[in-house]
C-alpha cells in the first residue's frame, strides 16, 4: 500500500465534496490534506474534472512546494497551500474555490461584516479581505506570494490562523484551512452561506449594523470556548 | 416498544425534512415533537448530520429543558424549545432553522411585510422580528431566555401565537412552531418563500404598499375562518 | 372508460408539471384542461400534495363552476377558472401559480417591462399586471370576480387573450392560459423566466430602456406570424 | 456510417450539455460543431425537446446555411451559426442560449466589467456587448445579419475571435464559440458564471473597481500564454 494512502484518501474525499456542495463550477477549485509527520500533502492534480478523480491521481507535495510522487501536474495554486503548511504549523487541510458569493465579496474587496449568529458561530470578526497583491508580488512568484499576502493580512489584522480559518484574496476568490481537510471543506461551505446571507441582508437594510459584541461572544464561545456545549 | 416511540418517529421525520426542503447547511436546525400527555418532547441530538439521524438517536426532554431519555446532547437550542411549550399548551412542534432569506431579514433587524396573498394566506400581519436580547438576557441562561425573548415580543404585539406561528429572533434566525412538527416544517418553508418574496418585491419596488385589509382579511379567512375554503 | 378521462390525464399530466419546472411549493398551484364539447374541465382537488395526485382524483367541473363529478372538493380557484373558459371560447387549459419572481412583480403592482428578445419571443407587450380588486369584489365572491378582474384588464387595455395568454393580478400572484393545459404551463415557466430576468436587468441597469419596437415585432412573428419560421 | 457521423455525435453530445449546466429553459438554446474539411456544421433542429434529441436528428448545413442532410428544419438561428463559420476559419463549435444572468447584461445593453481573476482567466477584456441592430438589418436577412453585428462589434473593438471566445447581443442574448463544440459549451458556462459574479460584485459594492492591468495579464497568461502552467 502506497505511504501516503492516508492523505490521498482524504484529499480525494474532500475534493469530491466541493462539487456536492456547490462551490465549483468545472475544477474552478482543490483541496490539500498533509501528513504532519512526513511532511508533505496530497493535492489535486492540474485540470482534472472531478468525476474522473481518483486517491492514486492525488499529487504529493512538500512544503517548499516540490512534488515528491505522482506523475500528473499538481494544482496551479499548490504553491500558496505550501507556503501555509510550512508556516502554519496546525492546520492539515486547505481549500481554495471560486464560490459565487464568497468570490463576489472579494471582487468588491470588501470584508464580510459580520451581521448574525451564523457568522458568530465560526467567527468573531469580519471575514477578512486581504488587498490585492502589489505588482511586484504579482511579477514575481505570483503563487507563492498569494500565501504571503494572506499571512502578512491576518497578521496585520492581529488574527491568528487557528481561530480566523477563512480569508478572500482581493479580486480572486477564498481560502479556508482547518486541522483537516474536511474541515476547512466544511468552513468553505459556511463562508459561502455566510456570505450569501450578508449580501441578502445589506440589499434588505442598507445601514444593517454588525452584531453587537455580547452577542458574538456567546455564541462563538459556546462553540468554542472552554465550555462549548454547542450544536444544532 | 419504545413508549416514546410516536415523537420519536414524528421529530426524525420532520427533521429530515428540512434538508430535502433546502431550509439547512450541515447540521443548522433542529425540529422537536411533544406528547403533551405525557410532558415531554422528542428533539434532535447536537451536532448530528442528518443523514445520520434514526428515530432512536432522539433525545427526550421535559418541559423544564431536563433530559428524560437518551444518550445523545440534546441540541443546543433545547431549552428555547421547553420554554415555549411549557408555556404555549396548544403546541405540538417547533423547528428553528438558520434559512438563507428568513434569517437575512433578521440580520437586518426588520418585520417581513405583508406584500401579498401568499403571506395572507398564512399571516394577517406583518412577520414579527424580536430585537436582539439585552447584555443581561445574553449573559445569563441564553437559549432560555431566547424562549421568553419570544413569547414576551408576541405579547407586546398582541399576537396570539396559534395565529400567529412564526417569528424572526433579531441577529439570530427564524423559529416556527405548530400543532404538530409537520406543521411546523410547513411553517418554517412557507416562511422562508415569504421572506425570499418580500426581498424580491422590494427590489422591484422600493416603497412597494403593503396588502390592503380587505385582502388580508378575505385571504386568511378563506383558509383559517370559521367558513374556510381554500386549498388550491 | 371515464367519459372525461382524457381531461383526467391532461390536468394531471399538467398537474405533475408544476413542482418538476420548480413552479410551486407544496399545493401552491393548480392547472386545469377542459373539454370544449362536454362544457366542462379538469381540476386539482384542493389541498391535496402533488405526489398523491392521480387523474381519478380531478374534479369535473362545469363553466358555471358546478361539480360534474368528483368526491373531491375542487381547487378554491375553481370559480376563476371556470369564469375564464366560459368567456374566453377558444381556451383549453389554465395555470395558477405562486411562482417566485412573478409574484415578486404582482406584490410590486408593475407590468413586467419588454426587455429583450426571450420575452418578444412570446408577447409584443410589458406582461400586464392587474390592479388589486376593489372592496366590494373582494367581499363578494371573490374568485369569481378575480376572473373578471382578469378579463376586464385586458379589455381596457385592448389586449386580445389569444394573443397575451399571460397576467399578474396585483398583490396574487400570476395566471396563465393556452390552447391546451401544457401550452399553459409552458407560458407559466417562460413568464417565471421572463420575470426573474426582467428583475435582474433593473437591477443591472436601473434606467434599462424597452425592447425598441423593430426587434419586438421581428421576433414574435418569426415565431407567432404567418411565416413563423422559429425554433431554437 | 454517415459521413457525417463525427460532428452528429458531437453536437447531440454538446446540446446535451446545455440543460444539465442550467444554462436552459425548454429549447431556449443551440450548439453546433463543424468539419471543416467538408465544409458542413451539424446543428439543432428547431423546437426539438432536449430529451427527445439523438445524433440523427441534427442537421446537416453548408457554410451559406443550405441544408445538406437532415429532414427537420434546423435551428432558426442556424444562419448565425453560418456566418461566423464562414469568417472565422478557426472555430469547431458555436453555441447561442438564453441563459439567466447573460441574457440580463444583454437586456441592459452593458459589457460585463473584469473584476476578477475568475474573468481573468478566461478573457483579458469586459465581456462586449454588441449593440442592437439597426432597423435595416432586423426588416432584413435578421439571422445573417446577427452575425455580422458580432463579427463587426468585435472589428470595431479590436478584439480578436480566437481571444474573445463570447460577445452579448443587446437585448438579445449570448453566443460564444471555440476550436470545438465543448470548448463553446464550456465558454458559455464560464461566461454565465462570470455574469453572476459581476451583477452581485456591483450590488455589494456600487463603485467596484475593474482588476488591475498586472492581475489581467498574470491570470490569463498563465492559463492561455506560451509559459502556460493553469489548471486548478
Amino acid at each position: 500500500m502506497n505511504r501516503y494512502q492516508d492523505i490521498r484518501e482524504a484529499a480525494y474525499k474532500a475534493n469530491m465534496q466541493l462539487p456536492k456542495l456547490g462551490l465549483v463550477l468545472f475544477t474552478f477549485g482543490n483541496v490539500s490534506a498533509a501528513d504532519r509527520a512526513a511532511g508533505v500533502f496530497a493535492i489535486k492534480p492540474s485540470g482534472v474534472p472531478y468525476d474522473e478523480l481518483t486517491p492514486d491521481k492525488m499529487v504529493i507535495v512538500d512544503f517548499d512546494g516540490n512534488t515528491v510522487e505522482g506523475s500528473l501536474r499538481p494544482s496551479s495554486d499548490t504553491k500558496t497551500h505550501a507556503v501555509l503548511y510550512k508556516h502554519w504549523e496546525k492546520i492539515g487541510g486547505i481549500v481554495h474555490t471560486h464560490s459565487t458569493y464568497a468570490t463576489a465579496w472579494a471582487q468588491a474587496q470588501r470584508d464580510i461584516p459580520i451581521f448574525g449568529t451564523t457568522h458568530a458561530d465560526h467567527n468573531t470578526v469580519d471575514i477578512p479581505c486581504a488587498p490585492p497583491m502589489d505588482d511586484k508580488m504579482i511579477h514575481g512568484d505570483y503563487e507563492y506570494e498569494t500565501g504571503f499576502q494572506i499571512m502578512d493580512y491576518l497578521k496585520a489584522k492581529g488574527m491568528s490562523y487557528e481561530e480566523v480559518e477563512m480569508v478572500l484574496v482581493g479580486n480572486h476568490a477564498p481560502f479556508t484551512w482547518g486541522k483537516t481537510a474536511d474541515k476547512a471543506v466544511y468552513n468553505s461551505a459556511v463562508l459561502e452561506e455566510v456570505a450569501r446571507m450578508a449580501y441578502l441582508t445589506e440589499q434588505i437594510r442598507a445601514d444593517a449594523p454588525r452584531l453587537k459584541d455580547s452577542l458574538i461572544k456567546k455564541h462563538y464561545e459556546r462553540k468554542h470556548g472552554p465550555h462549548s456545549y454547542y450544536g444544532q
